[in-house]
């Protein structure tokens, strides 16, 4: 179902940004599992809005309320469903987007799709703030790698044209004060992942991460080590020889992103994910009243990030644990 | 499971390189589907090998007999099987792989994962032969998204740093006379998808797409729309306007490449695919010798493709088609 | 996933009896449908505790909180979400079931499975309460399946050994004096459905209630048309001729209870199923001290039904709703 | 997929009666698994047909073809497919059932839900044939439970109203003779299986076995333990009180069938499944010309079973040991 991700870890993602809740189930996590909350919770924070000058004003706790599974701390086994109740919405600010769709939003296909039935405030459940509750599911999934050594670490590598990070910073207030916004390129490395996990054909690491990631709202392209730069080197440049290092096998260099035949190879997985330019910008802009069926501007209001890309990190990273956890889980059964 | 993709076109492909046979099952295709074989051999010959002078010499018919499932050139609702008989195998050019990896190919990690009992001749279950079984199930695909006006075509557009024809074939020459390879990127364009096919979160076309494409050996990247030259435009830049061009709404540019929150918007879907260079070099490699646990140096003997990039042409077609087959099935059981 | 079931209308169950809450996420119910409240409430009322005598006193009002994915009573395509707050919980009564597993329960192998992490209190995940978001996704597939003329319907056959309604009270009434508890069957009709619907193998009809039923607490059995009646059948008399009524195709009799190859005939689907009674008595029993590993005796406390028939009625209602609306879903695939 | 099985050890079977073969495609048998291919095919001769007098004269060797994913014996972790070719075949037998539908049989459901393009001939995939390649993955899976000290055996233990074998193969001696056919039960047990295997809800080992159970042909109830007899017993009487054995917990009795909550409790699992008589029998019965739309007498030829139970017997096995393993799967990503 297209909320719904995992094999193994299985995650199902509700909600809509101006309905009563937000929230997710996960099913498939070893009774037992202690759950930090706190760790958690600072987790859930390096996403929240309202933290910094540049994102959106909307100010919401992201604490989430675990309803079943989680008892003193530890997985009971159960499915676990935790949701965050939502509050500070405007909808009014919303009210002139009924018929007129924003150009580079879902409004226009969501329209077709549900057939004017869905909850267009706040873009219901195509909103940037149903990366809340992949979060939850995420920094959970992170404690559970972390536990067996892995790491997942991601950082903006650009944005706006920009690599440096202040020159970053400056891209997204010169495009905050033009009423633009900007996109950029959040690169994303797992550590510790042992050799032999994931697989060949659609169920390898690639498959995994690439399907989750896309999950993530304004996403539009993802490669893996060398990515698209493959396209210009020789075999004999791209191919990682392989040493003995401390008695193991090692891949020397990591062109290959840590992924060879879908399954890890032992090196850091390296992934880089492209994000569009937030498309709720202030400038007016064309479009069409859906009802009218004639042309129409667009001037979007509310409050809206001019860069989603320093937001979306932590989403990367919960988008890897989970694909990663979900593969190591598999792994099990083979042995 | 890892070789099977699709939630209403299902299809799960099965074989070795060196095995008694490779080949796909098919369930979901409804019944009274017309199949077109001798469109459909087409279709597959444009991926098999030995067809021109740049690919392997390898040689094999590629004509799948089927088991069950078609009677009379029409679908019976029953499981659809084809198999392609292996023949032609060399197995002995792989007997000096079988305790020293190639850098680049799956060897390393399948040992691991497998613990040394998969089918090491040819590349087993990793082999690009593996791509034929792909291309029927994306043949008939093609074949049922066609009737519905939907096409898809596909072409290299990079290969070796060239871009224009002619230097990317010399690139290729080249290579091959170098015993190395060259990498490239496949442009694929999805026309005549209705709005609305898709849905949000892990189940957009974009989700859907990647998860197929990286199925394809080799694949390192995908890209939709303007893809990771989004992280350069602006907003205003980016955002596709709407207009109402002959009662209908459009986008009047395509900068996202047909979708929008996972879901089509009417205009084609465009995306990129990074393939490496074919990892299988006549030039000798830094290994180990893991029975030894020490460095070995490795001559990839075999007949190999100086570059894969032609002839996965075809192969992102395939699994475009099944893609989108799958998203449209899905979207009838809304209506 | 063990708490999930349904290909196309995905239903995904959580909670524990005396956790936060109990609920469940619905995906695929197609955007535009329509939630009739007042209808559900009273479907659900069918079921909830505290309507008779006969059953446990524990009263929960049972009405669910929808959190999303439902707008001014219509379906927004967005994954549905519903939750019932637990309260009126005595986790005192369970005190002593922590080391002392409830014969006839699941406790001991939850012991095992979940090492002794699960919600032991009210029965956990396990626990009959869990029926109630079976009911509200049952509810919700009920009213869809009535407006396509598909009605069902389901009624206690026997209890403690009796078939006539007035005596089946007397067998729970005797039962509940003697602090012992009855079994029972359930019968059930699907009228309306047509011909076509289900599948061959492991997709059938039979299959389908099957896997869903079995997720009723306490079922220990189900049985369709004839049922092990059949074992004493020839094929002269279990073979249901056909006719040509009102120009349609008639099974004229309905021995195969409306299924045949998995297939719906157009004929009523009917089923029996049956139910054990409550292992929850009050009469002392055997068990053992899973912490001293000895034998034990156990006396369960707390408020708990002498029989579970009457109650299971809306909950075999809505198993049934949900199989076959998740089968008539797959059936728009094909046409 | 309806002809699909299984979430970790995943079946995918495929075939028609009069195609050019029959299969199985199997994911999920860890690589290094053996794979004794001599007792496989002693399995699989329990099932053969034109073993006994009481079964059709049709006779296949029924001796499967590995196409990959076993090598010297071995399983590589790649996909495994298995074929039989179909041979002896006689679809004249069939040409006067294209119009019209047997009593009792697929045909009617089928031509509905294929629209007239599903294969006729010996009931297409609908035929008992489609049980080989069940039992050649049910032949694997035992292997593999074997070697972890779990075992299956099953037996027909009621034919045509009879429970002792002399009688019961003189009430299928006496059908044949009659150009009938008798119905009955087969009692399967799975002993050793630890406790802790299965789970709540729609994944317990009664869900999973229930659903691939009615995929064998002719079932039309199963149950576990006491199974309907549970309506007519006491909570005292049903439950399965505990003691200690050997230090370990054992239930003293096994009125449950070894399963609580879903949940394997250490004693044997035990279940029933009831078979319908053979629709196909010589008897002149009563259908409907599909195509002038009139009542029309049908006389079925062709070589058929007077019973099918005797022959089921290992089909119960196959499809009890799919379960089983499937769930042992399960378990390990627990631990």
């Amino acid at each position: 179902m297209s909320s719904s991700y995992g094999d193994n870890f299985r995650i199902s993602i509700f909600g809509e940004s101006h309905a009563a809740a937000i929230g997710v189930t996960i099913e498939g996590l070893p009774a037992g599992s202690p759950i930090d909350s706190g760790k958690l919770q600072e987790f859930l924070e390096r996403r929240a809005p309202g933290r910094d000058a540049f994102s959106t004003s909307r100010r919401e706790a992201d604490a989430p309320e675990f309803l079943c599974g989680v008892k003193n701390g530890i997985a009971t086994g159960a499915p676990i469903t935790a949701i965050i109740r939502n509050s500070d919405m405007r909808s009014n600010d919303y009210a002139n987007l009924a018929n007129i769709p924003r150009p580079g939003h879902a409004d226009y296909p969501a329209e077709v799709k549900f057939g004017g039935c869905q909850d267009r405030a706040g873009g219901g459940h195509f909103s940037g703030r149903l990366t809340a509750p992949l979060c939850i599911a995420g920094g959970i999934a992170l404690q559970q790698i972390e536990r067996l050594g892995v790491s997942v670490s991601a950082r903006a590598v650009r944005i706006g044209g920009e690599t440096d990070p202040n020159r970053m910073k400056a891209a997204i207030a010169a495009a905050r004060d033009a009423g633009d916004s900007v996109g950029g390129v959040v690169e994303a490395e797992v550590r510790g992942l042992p050799p032999g996990i994931g697989g060949p054909m659609f169920g390898g690491l690639e498959n995994r991460i690439a399907q989750i990631v896309f999950g993530i709202p304004a996403v539009k392209g993802i490669e893996f080590g060398e990515g698209f730069a493959v396209a210009d080197l020789k075999g004999s440049e791209n191919n990682d020889p392989y040493g003995v290092v401390d008695g193991k096998v090692v891949a020397l260099t990591n062109h290959a992103g840590g992924i060879l035949g879908g399954i890890s190879t032992g090196a850091p997985v390296v992934f880089r994910v492209a994000f569009k330019p937030t498309p709720s910008i202030a400038k007016e802009q064309d479009s069409v009243d859906l009802e009218k069926m004639e042309p129409a501007k667009l001037v979007v209001k509310g409050r809206h990030d001019p860069c989603v890309v320093l937001r979306a990190v932590p989403c990367v990273e919960a988008a890897a644990a989970i694909a990663v956890y979900d593969a190591v889980l598999d792994r099990k059964k083979e042995m």
